[in-house]
């Protein structure tokens, strides 16, 4: 089979790889039909963060069960499912309490046999991890794309909107016109947020925003736009998502907060060394909620709204690629020819 | 008059500066009798922290008043009343809303006047600012010197202990033997917290810790102080209280904190540059609340408690000096000689 191997900065390519076999009861194996490439993926591509080479990579999967381990009982060959982008066993304490990011048998996907970019994967805990997709939608293509997004983005802007404490009425400001931004707009929007401040730094993306509901975007930048924030919100808002995971980033987010507001977290801290952000903070009473988006935690709520209607959050894909297209698709998003890419394998 | 004045590092000197007076139709006049050294002092006396020279010190007042000027409504001439280490109005937004600290119109002790260890002090806001001691108790000496600590550190950590979420039964870590780690202690103790772990590195203060309520103590530091509370808590502990600011402890805080938990934090992060503890933070989704402590919103509550007998933070006062002895009380809490000095002018 087929499937994209990063090789070093830079540098993705499709090659032939082994097949994947169950090896653990609990293992399903599962033929891609759609995936899609993360921003988190660039943190490696880039050359910001460490990853095995040759490593398979894609933490985003949806496809058909081909096979199931013998202890597996919640799906079958030939289900529809996709996978949050982490692997969780549903039966620990963690899983229980709804934060399936600490799984105590957890995982994350990448690796040999689990890469999201490729034909096949093997799925560790199937029965924690897989999320069924009804049968009646099971083909449905429109369907599939719009739930495409609930593998990580999606819940990810939602668990920023739950962890900033946002509810029917709030003003929110949302950091960050990415997938996760954009997705934590549309998060508010469903919320019931009555105002949403969007800010980010390109005109496409914020009318992606708008379109998905922010009632006001701000494309200024640095003190400018916190100046602009600030008014627009009379002093700052109460409940603030961070989507992005900069330094900069993060120092925005604590500073068009009101006293004793919070902000939602969920942009990987990668390139935050520095804690400026935690003075203003501090000062503030501003607390700082959210962390990796336990996203098996919402994926069900989430795919009710997708099923009937109300809740589409496939427009940040704005390129589709097939499994060849994988290294063009890392390219476009690296230069954001791309808000986010999916790939029909 | 004579009030205690920085000159700069190590270098603190009681002097006559001049008496202070009304200047606004809300300010009063308070005598001061009792106030306090308080660990952030240490900061500009080790030259760690900014401060003017020569600068008035000290934001821990007791005392009576004096002089009120005419719009002033709340106390009188007579009344023994002590003030939170903020000034706040009573009025706005905030000061409704219980964050003090953000008070539109507040601003620290300190500086000009205002300066908490010297005989008098001029108190701006002083219907929003100071709290009246109930008259039958204006004179006994011994519920003043328990009363004292609720001007800062037994409110500082009550707020580490209201950030992290503290409920009757639940288990929780202090970081820090300092006098607002023992407070935190007293605090969750109070709240009905069922097993406490303090962390600290002082066998005396630990001690303390014990007396207000801690069920375990840890001695160790760095990684085998982790891993000891990690075990003592079976995973870490839902609700942390940090109470050093330093980013050891921060970085120990968020360690030793439960997926899904909550860290507490009221010690200045004057020393927090790295970020270090937001990796932690983030992937097990550690929640970061507190900040500086809104003394004012909580004070009413914990006086009623002193005043009916059920809390007494004066231990923390290990040393008692007359306004003389100022200097000698900031070199022995340098020296870690003294946990908390009490200054009876």
């Amino acid at each position: 089979m087929d499937a994209a191997v990063f090789h070093g900065e830079g540098d993705i390519e499709v090659e032939e790889v082994p097949d994947p076999e169950i090896r653990d009861p609990t293992d399903a194996v599962v033929r891609v039909t759609h995936t899609a490439i993360c921003g988190s993926d660039l943190w490696f591509y880039r050359g910001q963060r460490d990853y095995p080479t040759p490593g398979r990579v894609g933490h985003e999967p949806m496809g058909i069960v081909e096979e199931v381990g013998e202890d597996v009982t919640h799906v079958r060959p030939g289900d529809r499912v996709f996978s949050p982008f982490s692997i969780s066993c549903g039966e620990c304490e963690f899983c229980r309490k709804g934060l399936h990011t600490s799984c105590e048998n957890g995982a994350g996907w990448g690796g040999e046999n689990t890469g999201a970019q490729g034909e096949k994967i093997r799925a560790p805990h199937a029965d924690g991890t897989l999320v069924r997709v009804p049968e009646r939608y099971a083909d449905d293509e429109s369907v599939l794309e719009s739930l495409l997004p609930l593998t990580d983005v999606m819940c990810t802007g939602h668990h920023a909107a739950v962890s900033a404490g946002v509810e029917a009425g709030d003003t929110v400001v949302v950091v960050g016109d990415g997938a996760v931004g954009l997705c934590g707009v549309l998060a508010a929007k469903r919320l019931g947020a009555e105002r949403i401040v969007a800010m980010g730094h390109h005109e496409d993306r914020l009318e992606i925003a708008e379109e998905f509901g922010a009632t006001e975007v701000v494309s200024a930048r640095g003190e400018e736009a916190v100046e602009e924030v600030t008014e627009l919100t009379y002093g700052g808002a109460n409940h603030v998502l961070e989507c992005v995971g900069a330094e900069s980033s993060m120092d925005t987010a604590f500073r068009v907060a009101r006293p004793g507001g919070t902000v939602g977290y969920v942009g990987v801290p990668a390139g935050v060394d520095e804690a400026a952000f935690l003075d203003t903070a501090f000062g503030k009473n501003v607390g700082l909620e959210g962390g990796v988006a336990p996203v098996r935690a919402y994926v069900d709520d989430l795919m009710a709204d997708v099923l009937q209607g109300t809740l589409d959050p496939s427009p940040v894909f704005t390129k589709t690629v097939g499994l060849d297209g994988v290294p063009e698709g890392y390219r476009a998003m690296d230069q954001r020819d791309a808000v986010k890419v999916m790939v029909k394998v």
